[in-house]
């Protein structure tokens, strides 16, 4: 399993001394949704962002617009862009195209998502699908047990990722479990004071 | 009925422009997710944006991390920030808080959202539902008929705006069917070669 750190709420230079220090460690690591509404995509572009090991993910949570916004997104370097579940069909199969031609990823986030929806849209098959609990619902996901029904209800979607307030304990879990190919870690090392030390933790667990 | 001008994918100069031309005409001004997401709310904050007529509103979407975002969002003096109805209740219980605690306004997007969805956020009752045709979808939306079986399904819901392609003959009929508070044109104003005279052609048809 791999491990993508997210990057959230914290001044531009401060996240980018961060890529830097995560960048030989963890797999991908996520510009946040506060990040990229804060300082904007040409900012992100003009900042010649460069990573040598890990991925780069811009979470720009896409509802509509989906060729526009994913254009304006790979302008600035990122591998991977996200667009949320809840989206017209139109706008995941737009920003799928962009992704595809430019050799890049897409990540739907399943956020509030009802199990109609994602029979829907379960059929992009290179996508990553994004099981995550809202950070506004607060605590209390179950990241295991969702994980194992989603993959029971859903066997056809291959790439999986989890994502919501996940601590050591769970990605551990996680991992053993052998379903999800990624997960998602926020605050549990972005938001901690050696996040190198705590990205190192969780890359043990999950190994 | 009100009428609402939504400025998108143009460069930030071109939209600041506009946006004097237009502030002594419209009701409500928008910056759309594009420009948002393009340059970000501190740019944004910085431009210290002043509208002597005209409300402002920024187009955020927020689907989380709602206290964070509206907070961003009003720091950079608009009157009105969005929400996607398809978030958690949580997120949307967040904007309403802070707006209501600022005397702000949220408009809920209610794009892709099911009647179970929205029955379960309608009331929020100072609140903007906007009835939203997704961009991406295409063409093919009456507005006239979705925004009379809304009201219908909704008679609770006091406050509605109407969006998606609307034309000078679909904003007629809304403002003589007395439903809406609001019909949002973007493209067919702001995409206009004279937005000002395309402006009052609309207030015209809509008094």
């Amino acid at each position: 399993m791999k491990l993508q750190v997210a990057i959230d709420r914290v001044p531009l230079e401060r996240a980018l001394l961060m890529m830097r220090d995560l960048d030989s460690i963890v797999d991908v690591i996520e510009l946040g949704t506060s990040i990229v509404k804060d300082y904007g995509l040409v900012r992100l572009r003009d900042e010649k962002i460069h990573l040598n090991h890990s991925k780069l993910l811009l979470d720009l949570k896409t509802n509509d617009e989906g060729k526009y916004e994913f254009e304006k997104g790979f302008s600035t370097g990122a591998d991977i862009l996200t667009v949320m579940a809840s989206s017209s069909r139109e706008t995941i199969e737009q920003v799928y195209d962009v992704a595809m031609k430019n050799q890049k990823q897409i990540l739907i986030d399943l956020m509030e998502t009802d199990e109609k929806k994602i029979e829907e849209i379960s059929d992009f098959k290179d996508a990553i699908f994004c099981i995550h609990h809202s950070k506004d619902a607060g605590s209390g996901f179950d990241a295991a047990t969702t994980t194992a029904n989603f993959h029971k209800n859903h066997p056809e979607i291959e790439h999986i990722a989890v994502a919501g307030g996940i601590d050591l304990s769970q990605a551990k879990i996680l991992a053993s479990q052998n379903i999800a190919d990624m997960v998602i870690v926020g605050s549990k090392i972005s938001g901690q004071d050696d996040p190198v030390s705590a990205a190192k933790n969780f890359m043990e667990v999950i190994q």
